[in-house]
């Protein structure tokens, strides 16, 4: 479990843009791949995100990222956002982001294989359970593109 | 239609982060949707995205952005994102990705409304049929989730 | 307790530079400080730091925080710092630095009083015991040097 | 042609600086000259710059760069700036530059025979020609500057 | 005289960007026209400007920037530009810039009357001379701006 | 003697954050020293640091780095901070911080023997002859942090 805290300054509109989060995101769920496999990584797709409630100026951003579920060489990691306001202490839930990302070999490629996810607890099955019906329709998105792209 | 290139730097194992592009998909999709509403806005959220080819350091990176539908205080933007072999000149689609973003009143809250846009080709016509489809999408994706929150 | 993990990619010699490692102490002293007397907050002091381990490219590095000690207006916070070799998951103790920050009321001058600590466990009361003690030093400290300045 | 649009956001006193204009201008610059010869480049020289309108907080800055000329191994290459008010989407000229960039061989240095220019309108000859003029001007400038150099 | 040094990492090619000595030049001068006038200013131009020799990654670079002369509200400060190899001590002239900037009032325009230059040495007399003689040529370059403009 | 000017623009609650003037201390200290023993550098410790004034937004702030003393491997370098307001020109001293670098071989390790410091003035001596007194408490300080390890 990575946690990065970050008590954020950008200011236009009193508003933390979305692409600065974006970039948060991407940061955690590398050092939580890193720390999986063990190697160099690189973020493969991301699911759709939505932006439950804006991060204020001065707001401290809390990731929270996890590897869910490991298949061949690349992996999914979920991260959850909170912002806080630094002033009272009050603590929401900002989004929740699901990437995949894929382990590389020493040629750069991706021909390392990532150790499988050791469920222990209900919580790491019920997760690892859910990351499998994402990873359903992450192929169908997939193959859908392929097929336009095919067409086209 | 905005174009933001980049000569790309960052040069940890060769590869761009994809937080990093996210962070300029987030950027362009502001500009465009900036010069459609002419007036503050702020990212809601993000679809699914998928990196198909990754972005090498020394890359030439393009990104058009496009308004292809409106709905009240919000739109949908379209993000087409190239990267450019510096030396060779081969140009490789990244991802396409599409955003919606709100416009802000004066208060800082979603109170104003978006002009509509205007179809003048059958491509125009085409990419706010799809923008419809994809919003169905995205509604049914709040609802499924609204519906886990208040079972929590 | 603030946890602020960073991928770290400063390269020049393969060393992270020393102020580098300073500011990320100083941003996690003031996070571990808002989070305490929910206030605005200046740094006052550093305690001196020893840098036991160069941190190299590609390391992760971890700091922990934590407000040891209330005084009136100021307090200290204690950052430990771990770096992480990515590839090999092995972590070595960087530095610890002790702080002091001092809470500022709306007037942006140092008029507002810090929450006492609250010592639960042996360990809480042994921190705070070791702050009183850094405290006395470091009022010398600003007494020797108000002594020079006068005489100068 | 190089488009490169970016929504300012520094903001002391309100008015982006200079420098940042100018960085933005060499880094279109340098867009333009790796795309018309597909080699390393680096700045020669900048021709003088007004700054003819100030660029306020929030503006949308666009840079058009186009390579006008080129001489063995070196290249002119304009770039026209734009400031755009991203509330009433008024644009004005903010400056021009012409800039040489120099292409770098293999090994670093200034080997490189850049590819010519095809002229196809009567415009592109205009700036072509326009190119020769300011070139005789910055041959006078770097001979005048050996003189006073040889002299002291 | 305002000295700015910087050691200077940034790598791409091993040359550091022409863009980011503007960037530091533009500061530089900024510093020197503060501590002359004491308020707030904006660059109004720069003349034109020869990279002598290229920056090598981990040069030091060191900037040093004077106040020529003022006339009402706009200054002209000389910015020398020299780079140091950190290993050998060789130093060597980068560049020489000239720019103008005007002081700006509290109302953020140019109403503001910048003390005179004080020359004490035939050296300041000399600079100052050099100066009016710039200043000539860029009225006459302002002007011919103009009368393209009328004529467009 | 290397000085470092920077016109201040960080902004939340118009105080300049300590990490970041740790961050300019630490660079000062490291270009001292490459001038000094023109080889690679590392900081190896940091001595106590009082911020005696906030440096406020806006403000213009100088560093004085002087390497005191050297031994062996390493050296003492002193950084004196000052803030200036820019629009008043009134300077006061922020702090001031001692930090010891260790030279680093073409191996990356600490076996480059530094010259030694040429004391010709009383002031040089009496600079040397204090970094030899702060050594002292340097030593132990590292002896007693050893003790306290080699217990735990």
């Amino acid at each position: 479990m990575t946690e990065l805290i970050i008590p954020e300054d950008t200011n236009i509109y009193g508003n933390v843009f979305g692409g600065r989060v974006m970039e948060l995101i991407d940061k955690a769920a590398a050092i939580a791949s890193l720390r999986h496999c063990r190697t160099g990584i690189v973020t493969a797709s991301l699911d759709s995100l939505d932006f439950i409630h804006p991060i204020k100026l001065g707001n401290i951003i809390s990731l929270f990222a996890q590897v869910n579920q490991a298949w061949g060489t690349s992996m999914e990691v979920g991260v959850k956002v909170f912002s806080e306001d630094s002033l009272t202490g009050e603590k929401v839930h900002t989004c929740t982001a699901y990437l995949t990302t894929v382990a590389l070999g020493a040629d750069g490629r991706p021909s390392r294989v990532v150790p499988p996810i050791l469920c222990r607890t209900d919580e790491d099955r019920r997760r690892a359970g859910n990351a499998e019906e994402r990873r359903v329709r992450r192929l169908e998105r997939v193959a859908a593109r392929r097929r336009r792209a095919a067409q086209a």
